[in-house]
């Protein structure tokens, strides 16, 4: 039986549970017990039942219908893995399109019941049901994992080693950070911090992990007051080094099984700020239950986005052995295109091994991306092991790739020319180039937000009527998630949801591209870093340094559609690429890398 | 008896009457009885008393004190003024500086009293007061201006006859228009909608006035249900034959006077919008006491600030003629300099004649800023007729001007050469006219607020460490006042002040410039107007059409430090204005017209 048909007997089978449970629509989000951008394959519950591997997508399920949100990445991919299976596809913020909550709040009647595990949906979204559907007299039921017992081989809940960052590799010590920690708990009047968020509780604790494919992060949760620091891990993973090593810096482990009995157990009338965009609807339940909850950003966020000196010195390290390991992919693939075979995957594995080599490497930050042609055009797609594509020399390879290092995370793309290329995908190229040179070259003021800046990247696509579906760029982690908030750069008005002023020290990617359906995909991405220029009367200028220096492929330029300021700029990177990777490389490689780094006049 | 003796003498009968009238500190803002910006000699009491002449401030009078609020703008000319008055000045938005609320909350005691006029309070900052105040114990008494009977030769209340717009200059009738308010009413819930914003009423009665200099409107209010609409305008200047026009669109045409009876005796239960920003205290009390107050934006405000048409039609002839009065002054300024004693005034004096021969003038949209050198670091010096500066064939002037014309309203600011300038004049030049050019020509997608777009003029001074302290644009009306919302071009960040979508119609002002203290002051302004381009799949792009068309300096533009692309976006528009601006002018302007807008190459 081939995979759609299977799908048709799994929704088919969940709605018999929800006949028997009385449920009449059943939300089946993606994510984990700590709205991990990312999850484990225990997780997938969303990918079991309706075929769409995507990384973000709601599936409800009704007696009639079945229907899958997702946001504009994935619209093609969507479309293709949902076909047969009978799940209609809504695209998510398309005219017309109406979003999950307006479909629930149309399809819910007084005395329905909407089921979901509240383990792996936020608060605030549980909170939003609550407040529409409540009044309407829909009940929720959210205590159920209803699909379990249909996931006969589900896989096996995570639950990998841990280890201990040094002081000397985090740039700051526990303690320190839990007493920044507790300063913003004091400010915001709560008795305790709830923290559930993995990365920022790896960043708290000094700790790493592996229970998420590339996030070096364990499953776990945190619970911090004035005078005890509790950090929960699995009881298997728990030995009496990691116990002493905490309790030396004023914290207590416990099992992170037994996270819900704490809680319940807490003495009534505690305040415990929480973040309610992280924390599950369940916890925060629970937490109510004994006292009240400060809703609020988690405190470790901000604390974690600004990186220190320390952590900034090793990340300028990594990032040039990571760009070296992309350098000699280019050349390798330069140099075989044509005379070799080579997949979308080989490339992919190539690059991989490259990156495997390098000193400090621990994992992959993300599944390499390896787009050749009209796959491109698909934001996030990911390259098959059986059947991917076969490079030829024509068009464009886009390579969406990056590791996870000793001292630092890397995330960098490059659109890699191999042959022929239309006048439109140079046109595409140069503009795409244009927005992120222009952006990297950026002085502000102090006070900016992501929004303020966005426009320098998109102007010279806007131009040309093309823009990207997704934001200009997101925090990357100090080896942890290769996106982190809450700084982003993006340029889409919304009233409620706050802004994060850039900070001296904060990473962002920058990373336009032009996305052709059927045709052509091109993306490329630098990381940045927000640091302090003059201050002056006016006020605190900022401005961005670049951490990647990996040539910008001078093939698709088209420099008669290339403002002499974004030339310069161009000639002004591709010198600096030259001078700090040319020291990592072979003879071969550096006189390569000297003619591709060369000055366009 | 000099002015400050005077100042002392009507504070202590101002006194005399708060201890008759057992009030303890009586507030006198700056505000009319629709918080117009500018308002008319009448309303001037907070000038009489202290003998502040700026346009904004706030006094207080204790038996003790008394104190005066302003701010940044006026911080010099306040502290000349007040000397000698026993008025102390309280710098806004200094460190340490109480605001006006905290030195209320600091010295009001339980069972004391405040007094104000409730009808030139807002109803926004009477409910501030009203939440900080009556739970501490302290009265509001607002039904009275006290300071009325000490003011002798009080100024004429303005009465000034009234016109109306005929439709084809309107674009839309009023039945037309009452229609779409009618439909926003519905939407929100309301009932009644209680209008008092001048320049909104005369927009949605086709009606305008000169009770206010330099804005034509009229003092009126507007009361509008399903069913019926009416207008109040002062007993005096309302004949039959208004009253008749009036009728046959379906407004009833009462008077003024009457406002608060007519409020009083609305139907009890009636629910009313109104705008807590725009509406007197007063009103929104009698509101409140008949029924319930909806509180929310003007709906007349966003259908103001979209140009129809017709508006946009008649808008490009006048700022053509108006573009043609400014270049036909600087022609004239060019060529007597050096020759003839011209000072600061001369000049403005100059300009407003070519003006007030323009076809269709009706008055100037604000007095003109004339400022030369160092004056121009002032944003809103306003040159005395007496001893204002003598013009000197070196350095720049900066002329900020506009009128009111049958057909639109104009703001215009060009900064002219006058002889030898400093290279860092010119940089700075350079800068602003890149930013100017760079915000004209931008692409931008629907969805896209000021703040998207404001770093694109921005951003040629802030690469030089420069920023200018104000907004890059404002909205300008048609026919009405030259400062209208409720969109902007600015770039701060605050989470609490919503930002509206540029919407195709909108007009706005792109004014960047650079102001340094005793030394020189530059700023370039044009009048823009957001059009719609193409629409495909990524959106509906838009982009700005340029109203006006005045020569930018090339004598202070540093060709070096302009980027090719900004040096055509000149060319490109000097081009134009040439091909517009040669048919208004004699041959000998037209001539040097030619040569000061030939490309640069």
């Amino acid at each position: 039986m081939t995979v759609k048909p299977r799908i048709r007997e799994r929704i088919e089978q969940l709605r018999e549970r929800m006949r028997e449970t009385g449920i009449d629509i059943y939300m089946v989000p993606t994510a984990d017990f700590h709205n991990s951008e990312y999850v484990s394959d225990y997780f997938k519950m969303r990918e079991f039942l309706s075929g769409f591997s995507g990384s973000n997508g709601t599936l409800l399920i009704s007696a009639q219908e079945a229907g899958l949100w997702t946001d504009g990445r994935y619209f093609i991919q969507a479309k293709q893995e949902l076909e047969g299976t009978g799940i209609l596809l809504y695209r998510m913020g398309e005219e017309g399109v109406p979003s999950l909550l307006e479909y629930l709040k149309r399809n819910l009647q007084e005395g329905d019941t909407l089921g979901f595990d509240g383990r792996v949906v936020t608060a605030a979204f549980g909170q939003k049901l609550e407040s529409m559907l409540i009044p309407a007299g829909v009940m929720l039921r959210y205590q159920e994992d209803l699909a379990d017992s249909l996931w006969k081989e589900r896989p096996d809940f995570p639950c990998r080693p841990v280890w201990i960052v040094e002081e000397e590799l985090a740039g700051q010590s526990v303690q320190a950070k839990l007493a920044d920690v507790r300063r913003e708990m004091k400010q915001a009047g709560a008795d305790g911090f709830f923290l559930s968020r993995l990365d920022d509780l790896m960043w708290l604790f000094n700790l790493r992990g592996e229970d998420i494919p590339c996030n070096p992060v364990a499953l776990s949760y945190g619970y911090i007051e004035e005078d005890q620091a509790v950090l929960f891990l699995q009881k298997a993973i728990v030995g009496d080094t990691l116990r002493q090593r905490f309790a030396a810096c004023g914290v207590t482990v416990r099992a992170y099984e037994e996270t819900p009995r704490f809680l319940e157990m807490l003495p009534d009338g505690r305040r415990v700020l929480l973040d309610q965009e992280q924390c599950s609807y369940t916890y925060c339940k629970i937490l109510q239950k004994q006292g009240s909850v400060i809703l609020k950003e988690n405190p470790t966020s901000m604390l974690k986005a600004v990186k220190n000196e320390k952590e900034l010195a090793h990340m300028r390290k990594v990032y040039l052995k990571d760009s070296a390991a992309v350098v000699r992919f280019i050349y390798w693939l330069k140099h075989c295109i044509g005379r070799e075979e080579i997949t979308e995957y080989d490339a992919a594995a190539k690059l991989d091994g490259l990156r495997r080599q390098t000193e400090g490497f621990l994992d992959l930050s993300f599944p390499t991306i390896s787009a050749y042609k009209q796959n491109a055009a698909m934001m996030h797609y990911e390259a098959p092991q059986e059947g991917s594509a076969l490079l030829q020399p024509e068009g464009m390879l886009l390579v969406d790739s990056g590791g996870q290092y000793l001292g630092g995370t890397t995330d960098v793309t490059r659109t890699i020319v191999l042959g022929e290329l239309t006048p439109e995908e140079r046109s595409h190229f140069t503009a795409a180039a244009s927005g992120m040179l222009q952006m990297s070259d950026a002085r502000f003021l102090y006070g900016c937000t992501g929004r303020n800046l966005d426009i320098l990247a998109r102007q010279p696509l806007w131009a040309l009527g093309i823009d990207y579906k997704c934001g200009t760029g997101h925090g990357v982690g100090y080896m942890l998630n290769v996106h982190e908030g809450p700084q982003s750069i993006r340029w889409g008005y919304r009233q409620t949801s706050p802004e994060t002023i850039l900070e001296e020290g904060m990473t962002v990617t920058n990373e336009p591209g032009v996305y052709r359906e059927g045709s052509h995909g091109i993306r490329i991405e630098n990381v940045l870093v927000v640091r302090k220029g003059e201050k002056n009367a006016d006020g605190q200028f900022l401005y961005f340094e670049t951490l990647t220096y990996v040539p910008i492929d001078r093939e698709a330029i088209d420099t008669s559609c290339m403002s002499s300021e974004n030339l310069s700029r161009l000639n002004r990177y591709h010198q600096k690429v030259y001078e700090k990777i040319a020291p990592y490389l072979n003879e071969d490689e550096a006189a390569w890398l000297k003619t591709v780094t060369a000055p366009i006049l």
